[in-house]
Protein backbone atom coordinates (compact mmCIF):
# COMPACT_ATOMS: atom_id res chain seq x y z
CA UNK A 1 0.00 0.00 0.00
CA UNK A 2 1.39 3.20 -0.87
CA UNK A 3 0.35 7.05 -0.08
CA UNK A 4 1.20 10.37 0.98
CA UNK A 5 1.12 12.32 3.84
CA UNK A 6 1.55 16.25 4.70
CA UNK A 7 -0.10 16.87 7.63
CA UNK A 8 1.37 16.76 11.10
CA UNK A 9 -1.56 16.07 13.06
CA UNK A 10 -1.94 12.62 10.83
CA UNK A 11 -2.64 9.95 13.21
CA UNK A 12 -0.23 7.62 11.06
CA UNK A 13 2.65 10.31 12.09
CA UNK A 14 1.44 10.80 15.25
CA UNK A 15 1.86 6.90 16.02
CA UNK A 16 5.50 7.11 14.06
CA UNK A 17 6.82 10.22 15.92
CA UNK A 18 5.26 8.74 19.05
CA UNK A 19 7.92 5.44 18.60
CA UNK A 20 10.51 7.80 19.70
CA UNK A 21 9.41 7.11 23.55
CA UNK A 22 10.17 3.81 24.88
CA UNK A 23 6.93 3.30 26.43
CA UNK A 24 5.44 3.62 23.24
CA UNK A 25 7.73 1.29 21.67
CA UNK A 26 7.24 -1.65 23.78
CA UNK A 27 3.33 -0.89 23.78
CA UNK A 28 3.59 -1.27 19.71
CA UNK A 29 6.34 -3.90 19.51
CA UNK A 30 7.80 -1.60 16.67
CA UNK A 31 10.70 0.58 16.37
CA UNK A 32 12.48 3.11 13.70
CA UNK A 33 15.53 2.69 11.66
CA UNK A 34 16.38 5.79 9.50
CA UNK A 35 19.05 5.82 6.27
CA UNK A 36 19.06 3.75 2.66
CA UNK A 37 22.67 2.33 4.31
CA UNK A 38 20.88 0.98 7.76
CA UNK A 39 17.50 -0.28 5.83
CA UNK A 40 19.38 -2.06 2.71
CA UNK A 41 21.60 -3.74 5.34
CA UNK A 42 18.51 -5.03 7.44
CA UNK A 43 17.08 -6.56 3.87
CA UNK A 44 20.44 -8.02 3.34
CA UNK A 45 19.75 -9.81 6.72
CA UNK A 46 16.12 -10.40 5.43
CA UNK A 47 14.48 -7.84 7.61
CA UNK A 48 12.18 -5.36 5.96
CA UNK A 49 9.85 -2.60 7.60
CA UNK A 50 6.39 -3.28 7.91
CA UNK A 51 6.36 0.57 7.30
CA UNK A 52 8.39 2.50 4.57
CA UNK A 53 8.55 6.56 5.24
CA UNK A 54 10.27 8.05 1.84
CA UNK A 55 11.15 11.95 1.85
CA UNK A 56 9.14 13.56 -0.95
CA UNK A 57 12.22 15.82 -1.95
CA UNK A 58 14.85 12.64 -1.73
CA UNK A 59 17.28 12.20 -5.09
CA UNK A 60 16.55 9.08 -6.77
CA UNK A 61 18.80 5.92 -5.70
CA UNK A 62 18.60 2.59 -6.97
CA UNK A 63 18.90 1.09 -3.97
CA UNK A 64 15.76 2.97 -2.90
CA UNK A 65 14.20 1.19 -5.52
CA UNK A 66 14.62 -2.26 -4.55
CA UNK A 67 14.01 -1.40 -0.86
CA UNK A 68 10.85 0.18 -1.76
CA UNK A 69 9.69 -2.49 -4.53
CA UNK A 70 10.77 -5.57 -1.84
CA UNK A 71 8.72 -3.55 1.18
CA UNK A 72 5.52 -3.50 -1.38
CA UNK A 73 6.12 -7.07 -2.66
CA UNK A 74 6.16 -8.44 1.50
CA UNK A 75 2.91 -6.13 1.88
CA UNK A 76 4.12 -3.55 4.08
CA UNK A 77 2.74 0.08 3.53
CA UNK A 78 5.28 2.66 1.85
CA UNK A 79 4.54 6.44 3.07
CA UNK A 80 5.64 9.37 1.05
CA UNK A 81 5.81 12.79 3.39
CA UNK A 82 7.80 15.99 4.02
CA UNK A 83 11.16 16.58 5.10
CA UNK A 84 9.46 18.63 7.65
CA UNK A 85 8.00 15.34 8.97
CA UNK A 86 10.48 13.03 8.46
CA UNK A 87 12.35 15.19 10.59
CA UNK A 88 9.56 15.30 13.38
CA UNK A 89 9.57 11.27 13.20
CA UNK A 90 13.28 10.45 13.51
CA UNK A 91 13.86 13.80 15.84
CA UNK A 92 16.57 14.92 13.55
CA UNK A 93 17.39 18.42 12.08
CA UNK A 94 18.47 17.10 8.77
CA UNK A 95 16.96 13.68 8.48
CA UNK A 96 18.12 10.90 5.86
CA UNK A 97 15.51 10.73 3.14
CA UNK A 98 14.22 7.20 4.31
CA UNK A 99 13.29 5.54 7.50
CA UNK A 100 11.31 2.14 8.11
CA UNK A 101 9.22 1.03 11.38
CA UNK A 102 10.19 -2.84 12.04
CA UNK A 103 8.86 -5.25 14.65
CA UNK A 104 10.87 -5.83 17.39
CA UNK A 105 12.86 -8.85 18.04
CA UNK A 106 12.81 -11.57 20.28
CA UNK A 107 15.79 -10.98 23.03
CA UNK A 108 15.46 -13.62 24.86
CA UNK A 109 18.55 -15.57 26.24
CA UNK A 110 17.02 -19.40 25.26
CA UNK A 111 18.07 -18.59 21.87
CA UNK A 112 21.55 -18.20 22.25
CA UNK A 113 23.79 -20.82 20.10
CA UNK A 114 27.29 -19.67 22.35
CA UNK A 115 29.43 -21.98 19.63
CA UNK A 116 28.19 -20.09 16.73
CA UNK A 117 30.84 -17.60 17.57
CA UNK A 118 34.44 -16.98 19.20
CA UNK A 119 33.26 -14.30 21.52
CA UNK A 120 30.33 -12.16 22.42
CA UNK A 121 29.94 -8.80 24.35
CA UNK A 122 28.31 -8.49 27.75
CA UNK A 123 27.16 -4.98 29.11
CA UNK A 124 25.70 -4.42 32.27
CA UNK A 125 23.59 -1.97 33.29
CA UNK A 126 24.53 0.47 30.00
CA UNK A 127 23.01 3.46 30.19
CA UNK A 128 24.06 6.01 27.31
CA UNK A 129 22.31 5.03 24.08
CA UNK A 130 25.50 6.10 21.70
CA UNK A 131 27.07 3.71 24.01
CA UNK A 132 25.05 0.33 23.38
CA UNK A 133 25.24 1.21 19.63
CA UNK A 134 28.60 1.19 19.71
CA UNK A 135 29.04 -1.92 21.52
CA UNK A 136 26.73 -3.14 19.22
CA UNK A 137 29.14 -2.19 15.92
CA UNK A 138 31.98 -3.14 17.76
CA UNK A 139 30.43 -6.90 17.92
CA UNK A 140 29.92 -6.71 14.40
CA UNK A 141 33.50 -5.46 13.76
CA UNK A 142 35.28 -8.30 15.78
CA UNK A 143 33.25 -11.24 14.10
CA UNK A 144 31.46 -11.71 17.86
CA UNK A 145 27.70 -13.45 17.92
CA UNK A 146 25.98 -10.73 19.59
CA UNK A 147 25.87 -8.61 22.32
CA UNK A 148 24.07 -9.72 25.47
CA UNK A 149 22.49 -6.55 27.71
CA UNK A 150 22.24 -7.80 31.60
CA UNK A 151 20.23 -5.83 34.12
CA UNK A 152 19.06 -2.24 33.18
CA UNK A 153 20.35 -1.13 30.14
CA UNK A 154 18.98 1.62 28.01
CA UNK A 155 16.27 0.36 25.08
CA UNK A 156 18.54 -0.76 22.24
CA UNK A 157 15.80 -0.05 20.13
CA UNK A 158 15.65 3.43 20.92
CA UNK A 159 16.23 6.08 17.70
CA UNK A 160 19.34 6.73 18.96
CA UNK A 161 21.43 3.51 19.58
CA UNK A 162 20.13 2.03 16.65
CA UNK A 163 21.79 5.08 14.75
CA UNK A 164 24.99 4.33 16.88
CA UNK A 165 24.95 0.34 15.88
CA UNK A 166 25.20 1.52 12.15
CA UNK A 167 23.13 -1.36 11.25
CA UNK A 168 24.59 -3.79 13.33
CA UNK A 169 21.12 -4.31 15.31
CA UNK A 170 20.74 -6.12 12.27
CA UNK A 171 23.09 -8.14 12.07
CA UNK A 172 23.99 -9.23 15.43
CA UNK A 173 22.33 -11.29 18.09
CA UNK A 174 20.92 -9.10 20.42
CA UNK A 175 20.14 -10.63 24.19
CA UNK A 176 18.06 -9.10 27.13
CA UNK A 177 18.40 -10.74 30.18
CA UNK A 178 19.38 -10.41 33.96
CA UNK A 179 22.34 -11.28 35.99
CA UNK A 180 20.49 -14.15 37.49
CA UNK A 181 19.57 -15.64 34.59
CA UNK A 182 22.65 -15.27 32.47
CA UNK A 183 25.30 -16.63 34.82
CA UNK A 184 23.20 -19.82 35.76
CA UNK A 185 22.69 -20.35 32.40
CA UNK A 186 26.80 -19.50 31.05
CA UNK A 187 27.25 -22.03 33.98
CA UNK A 188 25.07 -24.82 32.38
CA UNK A 189 28.08 -27.03 31.67
CA UNK A 190 27.95 -26.09 27.94
CA UNK A 191 31.34 -23.51 28.65
CA UNK A 192 32.01 -20.06 28.41
CA UNK A 193 34.88 -18.06 30.29
CA UNK A 194 33.65 -14.44 31.18
CA UNK A 195 35.81 -11.68 31.42
CA UNK A 196 36.12 -8.37 32.74
CA UNK A 197 38.60 -5.61 33.12
CA UNK A 198 39.11 -5.20 37.10
CA UNK A 199 41.72 -4.09 39.33
CA UNK A 200 40.96 -7.23 41.45
CA UNK A 201 43.36 -10.00 41.46
CA UNK A 202 43.64 -9.16 37.38
CA UNK A 203 46.25 -10.20 35.39
CA UNK A 204 47.32 -8.34 32.08
CA UNK A 205 45.00 -8.18 29.59
CA UNK A 206 47.33 -7.99 26.67
CA UNK A 207 48.00 -11.98 25.71
CA UNK A 208 45.92 -13.23 28.93
CA UNK A 209 44.06 -16.82 28.27
CA UNK A 210 41.42 -16.04 26.90
CA UNK A 211 38.98 -19.32 25.72
CA UNK A 212 36.06 -19.73 23.06
CA UNK A 213 33.41 -18.63 23.74
CA UNK A 214 34.42 -15.54 25.34
CA UNK A 215 32.14 -13.66 26.57
CA UNK A 216 33.73 -9.84 27.52
CA UNK A 217 31.80 -7.82 30.08
CA UNK A 218 32.08 -4.22 30.87
CA UNK A 219 30.12 -2.46 33.42
CA UNK A 220 27.63 0.56 34.30
CA UNK A 221 29.41 3.90 32.63
CA UNK A 222 29.36 5.35 36.65
CA UNK A 223 29.55 2.70 38.58
CA UNK A 224 31.89 -0.42 36.91
CA UNK A 225 30.43 -3.39 37.62
CA UNK A 226 28.97 -4.83 41.06
CA UNK A 227 31.82 -6.45 43.12
CA UNK A 228 30.30 -9.95 42.84
CA UNK A 229 29.78 -9.24 39.13
CA UNK A 230 33.46 -9.20 38.78
CA UNK A 231 34.18 -12.15 41.40
CA UNK A 232 32.36 -14.73 39.25
CA UNK A 233 34.44 -13.46 36.28
CA UNK A 234 36.89 -17.03 34.91
CA UNK A 235 39.21 -13.86 33.73
CA UNK A 236 40.05 -10.42 35.17
CA UNK A 237 41.97 -8.24 33.46
CA UNK A 238 44.33 -5.24 33.84
CA UNK A 239 44.74 -2.28 30.83
CA UNK A 240 46.85 -0.03 31.02
CA UNK A 241 45.82 3.17 32.69
CA UNK A 242 48.93 5.65 32.68
CA UNK A 243 46.93 9.24 33.17
CA UNK A 244 44.78 10.48 36.25
CA UNK A 245 41.58 8.08 35.51
CA UNK A 246 41.42 4.50 36.35
CA UNK A 247 38.54 4.05 33.69
CA UNK A 248 37.89 4.55 29.99
CA UNK A 249 34.32 5.32 28.66
CA UNK A 250 32.61 1.82 28.95
CA UNK A 251 32.56 1.29 24.85
CA UNK A 252 36.05 1.98 24.43
CA UNK A 253 37.28 -0.43 26.84
CA UNK A 254 35.00 -3.24 25.45
CA UNK A 255 36.60 -2.62 22.32
CA UNK A 256 39.93 -2.90 23.52
CA UNK A 257 39.56 -5.81 24.96
CA UNK A 258 37.34 -7.52 22.23
CA UNK A 259 39.89 -6.66 20.05
CA UNK A 260 42.93 -8.08 22.28
CA UNK A 261 40.47 -11.27 22.51
CA UNK A 262 40.30 -12.15 18.71
CA UNK A 263 43.76 -11.08 18.43
CA UNK A 264 44.69 -13.49 20.96
CA UNK A 265 41.95 -16.32 20.08
CA UNK A 266 43.21 -16.52 16.15
CA UNK A 267 46.96 -15.80 17.32
CA UNK B 1 33.41 37.16 46.55
CA UNK B 2 30.80 34.92 47.73
CA UNK B 3 27.04 35.36 46.77
CA UNK B 4 23.55 33.66 46.57
CA UNK B 5 21.18 33.87 43.23
CA UNK B 6 18.27 32.79 43.53
CA UNK B 7 16.27 34.31 40.18
CA UNK B 8 16.48 33.00 36.64
CA UNK B 9 16.94 36.61 35.22
CA UNK B 10 19.94 37.66 37.12
CA UNK B 11 22.78 38.42 34.19
CA UNK B 12 25.05 36.31 35.79
CA UNK B 13 22.96 33.03 35.89
CA UNK B 14 21.73 34.49 31.98
CA UNK B 15 25.78 34.60 31.22
CA UNK B 16 26.45 31.14 32.35
CA UNK B 17 23.81 29.54 30.72
CA UNK B 18 24.66 31.38 26.98
CA UNK B 19 28.22 29.24 27.90
CA UNK B 20 26.45 26.57 26.15
CA UNK B 21 26.48 27.95 22.89
CA UNK B 22 29.94 28.04 21.23
CA UNK B 23 29.25 31.69 19.65
CA UNK B 24 29.04 33.08 23.65
CA UNK B 25 32.20 30.77 24.71
CA UNK B 26 34.38 32.11 21.59
CA UNK B 27 32.66 35.54 22.97
CA UNK B 28 33.38 35.56 26.87
CA UNK B 29 36.71 33.03 25.86
CA UNK B 30 35.22 31.20 28.82
CA UNK B 31 33.65 27.34 29.16
CA UNK B 32 31.81 25.02 32.09
CA UNK B 33 32.65 22.01 33.49
CA UNK B 34 30.93 20.19 36.21
CA UNK B 35 31.38 17.76 38.79
CA UNK B 36 33.62 17.74 42.19
CA UNK B 37 35.58 14.92 40.65
CA UNK B 38 36.36 17.12 37.22
CA UNK B 39 37.08 20.09 39.22
CA UNK B 40 39.45 18.50 41.57
CA UNK B 41 41.38 17.51 38.83
CA UNK B 42 41.32 20.50 37.49
CA UNK B 43 42.62 22.25 40.74
CA UNK B 44 45.04 19.07 41.02
CA UNK B 45 46.20 20.52 37.42
CA UNK B 46 47.01 24.05 38.62
CA UNK B 47 43.86 25.14 36.91
CA UNK B 48 40.91 26.82 39.35
CA UNK B 49 37.80 28.41 37.73
CA UNK B 50 37.31 31.90 37.84
CA UNK B 51 33.16 31.48 39.56
CA UNK B 52 32.49 28.52 41.08
CA UNK B 53 28.22 27.54 40.96
CA UNK B 54 27.62 25.18 43.56
CA UNK B 55 23.44 23.95 44.75
CA UNK B 56 21.93 25.40 47.90
CA UNK B 57 21.27 22.09 49.16
CA UNK B 58 24.30 19.94 48.38
CA UNK B 59 25.88 17.64 50.46
CA UNK B 60 29.18 18.79 52.20
CA UNK B 61 32.30 17.22 50.80
CA UNK B 62 35.86 17.83 52.28
CA UNK B 63 36.92 18.20 48.33
CA UNK B 64 34.43 20.89 47.76
CA UNK B 65 35.34 22.68 50.92
CA UNK B 66 39.20 22.41 49.90
CA UNK B 67 38.06 23.91 46.24
CA UNK B 68 35.62 26.40 47.93
CA UNK B 69 38.68 27.75 49.57
CA UNK B 70 40.91 27.50 47.00
CA UNK B 71 38.74 29.30 44.35
CA UNK B 72 38.07 32.13 46.94
CA UNK B 73 42.11 32.41 47.88
CA UNK B 74 42.82 32.94 44.24
CA UNK B 75 40.28 35.91 44.09
CA UNK B 76 37.88 34.09 42.27
CA UNK B 77 33.74 34.20 42.73
CA UNK B 78 31.65 31.58 44.30
CA UNK B 79 27.89 31.54 43.63
CA UNK B 80 25.22 29.63 45.51
CA UNK B 81 21.86 29.21 43.05
CA UNK B 82 19.33 26.73 43.67
CA UNK B 83 18.94 23.17 41.52
CA UNK B 84 16.64 24.32 39.19
CA UNK B 85 19.44 27.11 38.01
CA UNK B 86 22.10 24.41 37.88
CA UNK B 87 20.05 22.61 36.14
CA UNK B 88 19.44 25.31 33.81
CA UNK B 89 22.86 26.50 33.49
CA UNK B 90 24.71 22.87 32.72
CA UNK B 91 21.77 21.82 30.79
CA UNK B 92 21.24 18.99 31.96
CA UNK B 93 17.98 17.72 34.33
CA UNK B 94 20.04 16.15 36.96
CA UNK B 95 23.00 17.98 37.97
CA UNK B 96 26.18 17.58 39.83
CA UNK B 97 26.22 19.88 43.02
CA UNK B 98 28.87 22.35 41.47
CA UNK B 99 30.23 23.49 38.47
CA UNK B 100 32.94 25.73 37.65
CA UNK B 101 33.88 28.89 34.74
CA UNK B 102 36.95 28.16 33.78
CA UNK B 103 38.82 30.97 31.21
CA UNK B 104 39.42 28.44 28.20
CA UNK B 105 43.18 27.31 27.38
CA UNK B 106 45.70 28.03 24.47
CA UNK B 107 45.07 25.83 21.73
CA UNK B 108 47.90 26.40 19.58
CA UNK B 109 50.17 23.98 18.10
CA UNK B 110 53.03 25.86 19.04
CA UNK B 111 53.24 25.04 22.54
CA UNK B 112 53.62 21.21 21.71
CA UNK B 113 56.50 19.53 22.86
CA UNK B 114 56.31 16.48 20.71
CA UNK B 115 59.07 14.20 22.70
CA UNK B 116 57.36 14.63 25.81
CA UNK B 117 55.33 11.92 25.12
CA UNK B 118 55.25 8.49 23.21
CA UNK B 119 52.16 8.81 21.51
CA UNK B 120 49.82 11.49 20.64
CA UNK B 121 46.42 11.68 19.12
CA UNK B 122 45.08 13.14 16.48
CA UNK B 123 41.23 13.45 15.18
CA UNK B 124 40.42 15.16 12.26
CA UNK B 125 36.95 16.72 11.62
CA UNK B 126 35.82 15.12 14.66
CA UNK B 127 31.81 16.25 14.87
CA UNK B 128 30.68 14.54 17.98
CA UNK B 129 31.65 15.83 20.74
CA UNK B 130 30.83 12.60 23.32
CA UNK B 131 33.79 11.46 20.76
CA UNK B 132 35.79 14.05 21.33
CA UNK B 133 35.66 14.20 24.71
CA UNK B 134 35.95 10.35 24.66
CA UNK B 135 39.26 10.82 22.79
CA UNK B 136 40.74 12.85 25.00
CA UNK B 137 39.92 10.48 28.33
CA UNK B 138 41.46 7.37 25.84
CA UNK B 139 44.71 9.70 25.55
CA UNK B 140 45.17 10.36 29.28
CA UNK B 141 44.40 6.30 29.71
CA UNK B 142 47.09 5.71 27.34
CA UNK B 143 49.50 8.17 28.44
CA UNK B 144 49.75 10.48 25.19
CA UNK B 145 50.94 13.57 24.77
CA UNK B 146 47.60 14.94 24.50
CA UNK B 147 44.89 15.41 21.17
CA UNK B 148 45.49 17.66 18.46
CA UNK B 149 42.05 18.70 16.21
CA UNK B 150 42.52 19.10 13.02
CA UNK B 151 39.99 20.82 10.66
CA UNK B 152 36.82 21.50 11.31
CA UNK B 153 35.90 19.63 14.70
CA UNK B 154 33.51 20.33 17.05
CA UNK B 155 34.30 22.70 19.79
CA UNK B 156 36.50 20.95 22.63
CA UNK B 157 35.04 23.07 25.31
CA UNK B 158 31.20 22.34 24.58
CA UNK B 159 29.87 20.84 27.65
CA UNK B 160 29.25 17.70 26.40
CA UNK B 161 32.71 17.23 25.38
CA UNK B 162 34.05 18.21 28.97
CA UNK B 163 31.95 16.03 30.43
CA UNK B 164 32.89 13.18 28.24
CA UNK B 165 36.70 13.69 28.58
CA UNK B 166 35.87 13.11 32.61
CA UNK B 167 38.67 15.25 33.51
CA UNK B 168 41.06 14.84 30.51
CA UNK B 169 40.57 18.26 29.39
CA UNK B 170 42.91 19.73 32.39
CA UNK B 171 45.28 16.81 31.95
CA UNK B 172 45.88 16.42 28.15
CA UNK B 173 47.70 18.94 26.14
CA UNK B 174 44.70 20.16 23.39
CA UNK B 175 45.42 21.56 20.25
CA UNK B 176 43.39 22.86 17.38
CA UNK B 177 44.83 23.38 13.87
CA UNK B 178 44.39 22.62 10.23
CA UNK B 179 45.96 20.04 8.37
CA UNK B 180 47.85 23.15 6.02
CA UNK B 181 49.31 23.60 9.34
CA UNK B 182 49.74 20.43 10.51
CA UNK B 183 51.75 18.38 8.71
CA UNK B 184 54.61 20.97 7.47
CA UNK B 185 55.18 21.28 11.30
CA UNK B 186 55.15 17.41 11.85
CA UNK B 187 57.32 17.40 8.90
CA UNK B 188 60.10 19.85 10.03
CA UNK B 189 63.13 17.96 10.35
CA UNK B 190 62.29 17.18 14.45
CA UNK B 191 60.09 13.30 13.63
CA UNK B 192 57.55 12.34 14.45
CA UNK B 193 55.67 8.88 12.72
CA UNK B 194 52.09 9.77 11.57
CA UNK B 195 49.35 6.60 11.49
CA UNK B 196 46.27 5.93 10.37
CA UNK B 197 43.52 3.16 10.02
CA UNK B 198 43.11 2.63 6.36
CA UNK B 199 42.26 0.19 3.83
CA UNK B 200 44.98 1.19 1.00
CA UNK B 201 48.50 -0.56 1.01
CA UNK B 202 48.12 -1.06 4.59
CA UNK B 203 50.10 -3.58 7.12
CA UNK B 204 48.32 -5.35 9.60
CA UNK B 205 47.87 -2.58 12.57
CA UNK B 206 48.66 -6.23 15.23
CA UNK B 207 52.50 -5.43 15.94
CA UNK B 208 53.22 -2.87 13.42
CA UNK B 209 56.57 -1.05 12.78
CA UNK B 210 54.78 1.91 15.33
CA UNK B 211 57.75 4.16 16.43
CA UNK B 212 58.04 7.41 19.40
CA UNK B 213 56.91 10.11 18.80
CA UNK B 214 53.59 8.13 17.08
CA UNK B 215 50.71 10.08 16.10
CA UNK B 216 47.63 8.45 15.72
CA UNK B 217 45.40 9.59 13.73
CA UNK B 218 41.24 9.49 12.63
CA UNK B 219 38.90 11.05 10.58
CA UNK B 220 35.42 12.56 10.14
CA UNK B 221 32.65 9.71 11.64
CA UNK B 222 31.16 9.55 8.19
CA UNK B 223 34.18 10.42 6.07
CA UNK B 224 36.35 9.18 7.44
CA UNK B 225 40.19 10.95 6.64
CA UNK B 226 40.57 12.20 2.91
CA UNK B 227 42.43 10.34 0.46
CA UNK B 228 45.36 12.76 0.58
CA UNK B 229 45.73 12.50 4.44
CA UNK B 230 45.81 8.76 4.25
CA UNK B 231 48.56 8.90 2.01
CA UNK B 232 50.41 11.40 3.61
CA UNK B 233 50.67 8.80 6.60
CA UNK B 234 54.23 7.07 7.49
CA UNK B 235 52.46 4.15 8.33
CA UNK B 236 48.48 2.55 6.86
CA UNK B 237 47.43 -0.21 9.43
CA UNK B 238 44.47 -2.45 8.86
CA UNK B 239 42.28 -3.34 11.74
CA UNK B 240 39.91 -6.70 11.24
CA UNK B 241 36.39 -5.74 9.85
CA UNK B 242 34.84 -9.27 10.59
CA UNK B 243 31.43 -8.40 9.99
CA UNK B 244 29.13 -6.24 7.67
CA UNK B 245 30.37 -2.84 8.47
CA UNK B 246 33.36 -1.58 7.05
CA UNK B 247 34.16 0.78 9.98
CA UNK B 248 34.45 1.51 13.67
CA UNK B 249 32.93 4.30 16.13
CA UNK B 250 35.91 6.65 15.11
CA UNK B 251 36.49 7.53 19.14
CA UNK B 252 36.88 2.83 19.25
CA UNK B 253 39.22 2.60 16.33
CA UNK B 254 40.97 5.47 17.98
CA UNK B 255 41.27 3.55 21.30
CA UNK B 256 41.98 0.06 19.90
CA UNK B 257 44.54 1.64 17.82
CA UNK B 258 46.25 4.04 20.42
CA UNK B 259 46.82 0.95 23.18
CA UNK B 260 48.66 -1.05 20.06
CA UNK B 261 50.78 1.39 20.06
CA UNK B 262 51.11 1.68 23.55
CA UNK B 263 51.79 -1.97 23.90
CA UNK B 264 54.15 -2.09 20.50
CA UNK B 265 56.66 0.55 21.80
CA UNK B 266 56.66 -0.73 25.31
CA UNK B 267 57.05 -3.80 24.30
Amino acid sequence: MRRAITGFSNPTVKLLRSLREKKHRKREGLFLAEGLRLLTDARDMGRLPQTLVMAQGRDAHPLLDELEAAVDANGGEIIETTDDILAKITGKDNPQAVCGVFAEFDTSLAGVDRHAAPLWLVAQAMRDPGNLGTMLRTADAVGAGGLILIDDCVDPFSVEAVRASMGAIFTQHLVQTRWEEFLPWLRDGRGGQLVAASLREAVPYRGAPYARPCFVMVGNESRGLPEDYELACDLRVTMPMKGRADSLNAAVAGAVLAYEVLACLEG
